[in-house]
């Protein structure tokens, strides 16, 4: 049994829909949430500056006495998670291996589609997991800079012209490519899910890397016996690198409940 | 005559079309570039952290020996113009006023339009410089917070129908209102001008911020005497909060010419 918070970070709104699933699993656990909204996008920057900035934000979430960090932004998780392992002496836990080995175990045809931010893309990191567990799997990849964007626009509803002319564009291969698994590679894409669901249509099977996180942080918890007490409240406490008033208004899209009053400003630069 | 180099900033790649007016207007000048790469977009950020990267910003350019400093961002000209220059003591340069002016001055019906970012927009600045040449004028302002992810992703040919169903979103209230000139207030929204030109019609008159703060600067130098002297051949330097090669990459894209071997690398947030 263990009381102490988990941390969970991304570059901005995003890691909220691993928030949502972490608090569905495991309702008593306290939550300390750090978006880097002064700095939002990381995918489209390079590895160098990735890098700095998660090294930033853990040394924040740090400052709280933690008893594990989850990796809620899918561009950290692919570019800097061994680095972070590396240099902390609690568990940090990203999203790649968690949804790798699930697409992996999922796909009857071998043929995996993997979408994500350019940062995530370029790293290769789910060609390498996935390879672990099914050395036969293809892997198609196809980097979505402008989901992100359109996503933090509202852009997300079916019937929507620009965001089904951009996710026609970015599928149109891996539609080609007949992959019968689709791995969201970004936190924020679970919002665009009707959108992509529609778009490569009911055979292909999604899966959430944010949520294959959350699952695998609360297993990893759990087996390890440091669960919350089974009668502790849970809560979430949230920081945020530029406006509190813009986050939370925006956080509710995300979440599905509302975060007015448990928001803070951090000068993250100072980490 | 002044022989020193003139500061140029920008949150990222928008203020190269600035640049460029420069180097055609005064060729002869040495022009020290800063790109906050690293933390771009700045125009859906809050006021606070606006104002914030903007003095790191200038800090970092007063680095060097400079004559003078233009801001050649849309949304650092309208939200931290003032604070910037009571802190330098040398000459700082917005693209406000000279836009402001130049609309004013050309419009016939005193119906002006202005697209810009949501900071932009948010500051009303745009409508008190309006105000102070032509009262009677009209400011019709709509923020456009898709535009600059989409030119970065290179979403700028008249037929996409991404960037035509968005550009059309956002001016149809300005056409509705029937404003005879519009102002491009962000330096990135050059490279839509097709885009924008015919969705306006060919009876509405653009105002590109930038070219007019580039031109304002030009003539202050001039009439302070502080151009650079007949025979210099002029030069341009640039510095970047993220990666070298991806900047040098687009940068040609804005520029018209290669800065391949022009650029370096700066770590901002020690400023």
């Amino acid at each position: 049994m263990d009381a102490r918070p988990i941390g969970i970070f991304d570059s901005g709104l995003g890691g909220l829909t691993t928030v949502r699933e972490v608090r569905r699993l495991l309702p008593g656990e306290e939550l300390v949430y750090f978006g880097d909204t002064g700095r939002v996008p990381y995918g489209s920057r390079s590895r160098d500056t990735i890098i700095k900035y998660a090294r930033q934000d853990v040394a924040f979430l740090r400052q709280f006495d933690l008893k594990a960090v989850i990796i809620a932004c899918g561009t950290v998780s692919t570019t800097a998670l061994d680095i972070l392992c590396q240099e902390n002496s609690l568990p940090v836990l990203g999203v790649v291996a968690p949804a790798a080995q699930t697409a992996a175990r999922r796909t009857r045809s071998g043929r995996i589609g993997l979408i994500g931010t350019q940062a995530t893309i370029r790293s290769g990191a789910y060609e390498r997991h996935i390879a672990q567990v099914r050395p036969d799997a293809q892997v198609f990849a196809q980097a979505c800079p402008l989901f992100v964007p359109l996503v933090e626009n509202g852009r997300t509803r079916p019937g929507d012209v620009v965001i089904e002319t951009v996710a026609a564009e970015y599928l149109a291969p891996l539609k080609q490519a007949q992959v019968d698994t689709l791995v969201l590679g970004c936190t924020h894409y679970p919002l665009l899910e009707a959108v992509i669901r529609s778009s490569m249509g009911p055979q292909v099977e999604l899966v959430s890397a944010g949520a294959e996180g959350a699952r695998a942080a609360a297993e990893l918890l759990r087996r390890s016996d440091a669960l919350a007490p089974q009668d502790a409240p849970g809560g979430l406490k949230c920081y945020v690198s530029d406006q509190v008033a813009d986050f939370s208004r925006l956080a509710s899209l995300f979440l599905g409940w509302d975060v007015a009053g448990q928001v803070e400003h951090v000068d993250i630069d100072r980490y």
